[in-house]
C-alpha cells in the first residue's frame, strides 16, 4: 500500500509498504479515509524522535472503516465508520479506568517512533494497524463530519483537555499563548466553555487576524502584557493556557496571570527543567498544571458539541490534498503559511 | 416626589407621596435615574400580594445617584452613581457570609408589600430609601449601560441563579420552559454558561422568534416532548429551567428531563404542595432544585460577563417610557404584547 | 444446586435447582462463596415483586470464584476470585460510557424478578450466571475482605451514592433517615466524607445505639427535629438523606433540612406521587435528589478506602449462617433483631 | 504595656513598650488574653525579615477582648471576646469580595516587619492594635476553646488551605512533608477532608511518633519514596502537601506524587527560582499549586468542624507559659523540643 514515510532529517516520502496485519486478538486494520497532518509530525519530519527510522509511516490523526478485526474485538464489526484517537489505551486498567489514557501501560502513539509509548505505525497511510481497537477507535456518528473527527482525535482533544484543566468560571479573561491549530481550538473550547474574553498571543499576524475573526481577541507577544492588563484592570489573566512549548512561553504565561491565576501547559518541553519562580508563585498563590488531550476521554463530550453546532473545529483546516500532495502540505505547514492540513489517502 | 402606586386590583397610578428620609444609620435615599417593570408587579397590580396597600409605591428594579447616606454607611457617597438589588440583606449575618443573601433575616422586598419579607416602599419613583445600603446597593461601573444593570439586579440574576445551580456541563441539551424576560435571559445565560443546545418553551409566537433570533431553538409547549427527544436521540433534556411558575410547569419540565436529569424552577409557586411523580423520579434519579435570583451574590460575575461583551441583557427590553406612560406599559406587559419595560422616573 | 427459592408470600425454601450455564458470550458462572441478604430481599418474601415465581432464586449480593466464561469475556479467567454488583450493564453504551450503569437498558437485577430490569437467577446459591461479566464484576483484590466485597456490591454502593450525590462540605451536618443496614452505611460514608455531625433517626433503639457507638449521633424520629435544631442553631441539617422510602420519610427529610439544603432520598418509593411542599421548597431554594447505588461506577473509590481502613463496612454483619439457616435469617431481619446477615452456601 | 519585642538576631526580650491607640476609624483595640507563637516568629528572631526594627512587637496569633472601637466599626462593641486572623484586609475590595483576603492591597501582618505588606506592631503584648477591625476579627462562639481559636487564627488556617486546595477525593493517598505544627493540623485536616491514608514525613522522631498517634503513618523523608510507593501500588501519592518550604522538599513532593497528582506547597520559599522538572511534569500531567492561610475566609468552616467535635486543633499545643516564659519557650520551639507554645501575656 501507499504510505508517507520518514526518509530523512527534513524529508518524507511516498513510498509502498507492506499492507498491516492483525497482531494481537484485540487489533482492528483500518483503512484511512481521511488523515491529519499535526504540529507533531513536524517534530518528525526533522527526525527529532527517537525510533523513527528511515522508511517508518508517519501520522497518528485517522478517520477510516474496520476492514478485519481481531478474535476479542466485540463492539466493532467490518465496514463499521470509525474515529481514532492519537495514542491507545487497554480500556480496562486502574488508569483508564478513571478516563486517564495516557497513563495506560499499555499506550503506543501512531507514527512517532517510541518517543510516546509502543512503537506503532502511522496513519498518513492506506490502512493502519489499530491495538486495543475497542478502546481506541469509536464509531463515527452522521452528526460528526469526518473533518471534524479528525480534529478531536487529536487537536481538539488537546485544547479541550486545557479547558478542563484550567475549570474556567464563567466570565474568566483567558489567555492562550500559541495561535496554531492547537492554540485556535483551544480559545474556541475556552469561548464554548464559559469564558468572557478570550486573547490569542501569537506572532504571526495573519494567525492572530484568525483568532480575531473567530471570536477573540489577539496580540502579538510584545504586546500580550499590556492588553491584558488593561482588559483585566491591571490584575491579569484567570487563566492562562501555554500551547507551544518551552521555557520562554511559561514564563510568558507566569508573568501574564492574576494572583491566585491558573496557568495550563499543553506545548511539547523539551528541556529537562525550567528556572521556575517560585517566590512569587508563593506569594501570588498560583498553580501550574500541565495537560495532555484524551481524544479517548473526552470524544463523547466533542462529539456532542459538534452534534449541537456549539463548536466548529474543521475552520482551521486550511490545506488539503492527497498522499502525494503531503510533502508540499507538510512544507507548508513548516513555513506557517498553513494553519492545518488533511490528506487523502 | 411622583411615584407609581398601587390603587385598586387592575389599576396603578402616578401620584404624589413623601420624600423618603434616611430611617436607620445603614440607610441610603437614592434618586432614581432608571427603574424596570417586572413580571413579579404585575401581581402587585393584580392586588396579589399581602400588605400592599393602596397608595403603596410599585417597583424594585433601579439605578440611580446616591443623594443621602446614613451614619454608618461606608462604601457610599452622595453623588455616586449606583445599581440596586431587589432585595434588600444585612451583609454580615450567617447566611450573608456564605453568599445566600436572600436568607438573611432582615431581607426586605421593595414594592411587593410583605410578600417577601420587611414590608419597603417602591422604586418606580423619584427617589427610594435603600436599607443595608452597603450590601444592597453596588457601585455602578462605566463598563455597565444603567439598562444592563436594572437586568442584573433582578431578571439576570435570576435567570442566572438557575443556570449555577443547573450546574451545566459543556454540551448539556437546556430546555427552558417560559420565554417572558426571565426566561429569555435564561436562555442566554445557558448559552455562555456553555450549554451545547437550548430550546426555548413557550405559547406565544413572538417569543418563540425572539428566542430563535437570540441563539436558541424554540417550541410550543405540545411540540416541546417531540424536539427534545429528538435533539436527544430520545433521553431527554440534561437540563430543564422552569421560569414560569405553577405545578403544570414542573410537570412539563419532569415530562423533558433525560434520566439523572436536572430540573430548576424559578417561576413562582402559588400552590402548596405539588404532586410529585415521586416513584418515577426513584428509578431515574432525578434532581429538583428551586432557586431564586440573588442580584447581590451574582452582580460582580454578571458586570464581569456584561463588560466583557459575552451576554448582553438589554436585548429584552422592547419599551421604555416616563412614569406618567408606566399604567401604559403595565397594560402592555399584561398582554404580552411587550417582553421588558424601563422607567424614567 | 442448592438455592434459596421464593415458595410464596411470607416463605423462601431451599430448593435443589437447575445448575446455570453460559447464555451468552459475555456471560460467566460464578461459584458463590459468600452471599448477602439484604432489605430488598425482605419485598421478595412478602411477595411484592412481578415475576417473582414461585422457585425462582433470590440473593443480589455476591463474592465468589469464576468456574467458567463465554467466549467474549475478556478480563476473567476461570479461578478468579471475583465481587459482584447488585445489577448488571453492557459496559459500553451511552450510559455506562459515562459511569451511570442504572441506566443501561441490558440490566438485569439478580433474584428480585422482573421488577427492575431482565429477570435474572439470584445468587443465594451454589452458582450464578452473571450477564456482561467484564463489567458486571470485578477481581476481588486481597485488600478486601470477602464480607466488605459483600456490602460494596449493593448496601454500601447505596449509601456512598448518597453521599456522592449530597456534594457534602466538610463539617456539613447530615441527618439519616433510617438505621438499618444501608442507613449505618450511609451514616459511615457521610463521616468519610467530611461531614462534621452525622445524626441517625430510627425509631429502633438498638439501631440508635450502634449508631452512637460507631461515630454519630442518633435521635427517635420524634426528637430529631428538637436535635437537628439545637445543633445547628435553628437552621436545619445541611444535608438530609432519606434511607426508609415512602412518603411520610421524605416528609420528615424536608422538615428537617435548612433553607438551601439538600435532600437525597435511596429509599424505594412505592407511591406513584407524593404531595411534595413546592411552596417552602422555592421560598427555601431546596434541592431534592433520588439515588441509587451503583457498585460498578463506585467499586474502585469504595476499595481504596476498605484498602486504606478508612471504612470498614463488616460492622453493620451481626448475623451469619448456612443455606439452610437462611430462612431462619430472614425471620431474625423481617423482625429487625438483626441487621445485616451473610450467607456461606 | 508589656509586650515580647525583638533585640538583635537571636533574641526577643520582654520590654515595656507604648499602649496602643486607635490610628483610623476602622481599628479596634484588642486586649490579648492568649497569643500563639508560631514557626514564622523563629524567622523574626533570627532577624530575617526587613522592616522588623529592635523593639519592635512581636507575634500574629491572639485571641481578646476588644476594648475600644473606632467610628466606623459596625458590627463589634467593647466588651466582645473575639478571634483575631494573622493578617488584615479591607473587607469589601474585588479579592476580599471573592474570599480572597491574601491579596488585598491593604493587607497588613501582625509582627513580621514589612515582610508581608503594611508593618503593624505585634500581638504577643498586653494590647494589638487591630485594623479594618470588622473584617480582621471575628467573634469567639462559646463553642471554640480560645487555644483551638489560636490555631484557626494561622496554622490551622494554613493547612486547611492545603487541603482545600488540593481538592481531595475521598479515599486519596495524602503525602504532607513536614511535621510541625502546619504540617500535623495539615495532616488532621486531610483526614478530616476524606483522606484514605495520610502520611506524614519528618525526620524528627518525636514528630512522627505524634503523627502516628493522631492518626497518621510516618516516615523518615528518606524512607518516604518507599512507604508511598508500597501504599500505592507504585503510583505515588494522589496528593503531596509540602510544609517545609525551599526547593529541597519541592523535589522530594514532585518525587512522591503519580501521575496526575497535585503537589499543594504551603512552605515559604526564600529562594527566587526552581529547577522545576518541567518534562516530567508535562509527561505525567502533573499540577502545582502554592497556597497560603486565609483565617478570614476560612474561620466559619473551621469554627464548624472544631464545635462539632470533628477537629480539634489543640493537640498540637504542648507548651504554655506567661510572656516573661516567652523567650524561653522560643528556644524549645527552635530546637524542636515543642511543637507549638501558647503565652498568657
Amino acid at each position: 500500500m501507499h504510505a508517507l514515510t520518514y526518509h530523512s532529517p527534513g524529508r518524507v516520502v511516498v513510498a509502498d509498504v507492506p499492507m498491516p496485519v492483525i497482531g494481537a486478538p484485540t487489533d482492528a486494520i483500518v483503512k484511512v479515509t481521511l488523515a491529519g497532518i499535526c504540529g507533531t509530525d513536524l517534530h518528525v519530519v526533522r527526525g527529532d524522535f527517537a525510533g523513527m527510522v528511515p522508511g517508518a509511516v508517519v501520522g497518528h490523526e485517522f478517520v477510516g472503516e474496520v476492514i478485519t478485526v481481531g478474535a476479542s474485538v466485540l463492539h466493532l464489526r467490518p465496514g463499521d465508520r470509525v474515529m481514532g484517537s492519537d495514542f491507545t489505551a487497554c480500556g480496562h486498567c486502574r488508569w483508564c479506568d478513571g478516563g486517564n489514557h495516557w497513563h495506560c501501560r499499555e499506550r503506543g502513539f501512531f507514527g512517532t517512533g517510541s518517543a510516546f509509548g509502543d512503537r506503532l505505525s502511522g496513519a498518513q497511510a492506506e490502512y493502519v494497524r489499530v491495538p486495543h481497537a475497542d478502546t481506541t477507535l469509536a464509531l463515527l456518528p452522521s452528526s460528526c463530519p469526518p473533518e471534524a473527527a479528525i480534529l478531536i482525535g487529536d487537536n481538539l482533544a488537546t485544547g479541550w483537555a486545557a479547558v478542563e484543566r484550567a475549570a474556567l468560571e464563567p466570565g474568566d479573561c483567558v489567555a492562550v499563548i500559541g495561535g496554531g491549530a492547537v492554540g485556535q481550538l483551544t480559545a474556541l473550547s475556552a469561548q464554548i466553555a464559559s469564558a468572557g474574553i478570550v486573547v490569542v498571543i501569537e506572532p504571526n499576524a495573519r494567525r492572530r487576524a484568525f483568532a480575531q475573526s473567530h471570536g477573540s481577541l489577539a496580540a502579538h507577544p510584545d504586546e500580550a502584557g499590556a492588553l491584558v492588563s488593561k482588559l483585566t484592570d491591571g490584575a491579569g489573566a484567570d487563566v492562562v493556557i501555554e500551547a507551544v512549548g518551552g521555557n520562554g512561553p511559561i514564563d510568558l504565561a507566569m508573568s501574564l496571570a492574576r494572583p491566585r491565576g491558573r496557568i495550563v501547559s499543553i506545548g511539547t518541553h523539551a528541556a529537562e527543567t525550567y528556572a521556575f519562580p517560585v517566590a512569587r508563585a508563593f506569594r501570588d498563590e498560583m498553580t501550574v498544571s500541565f495537560a495532555i488531550g484524551d481524544p479517548i476521554r473526552l470524544r463523547t463530550r466533542l462529539l456532542r458539541l459538534v452534534a449541537a453546532g456549539a463548536l466548529d473545529p474543521t475552520v482551521v483546516i486550511d490545506a488539503r490534498g492527497t498522499l502525494s500532495d503531503a510533502p508540499d502540505l507538510y512544507r507548508q505547514l513548516e513555513t506557517q503559511q498553513r494553519l492545518k492540513a488533511i490528506v487523502i489517502p
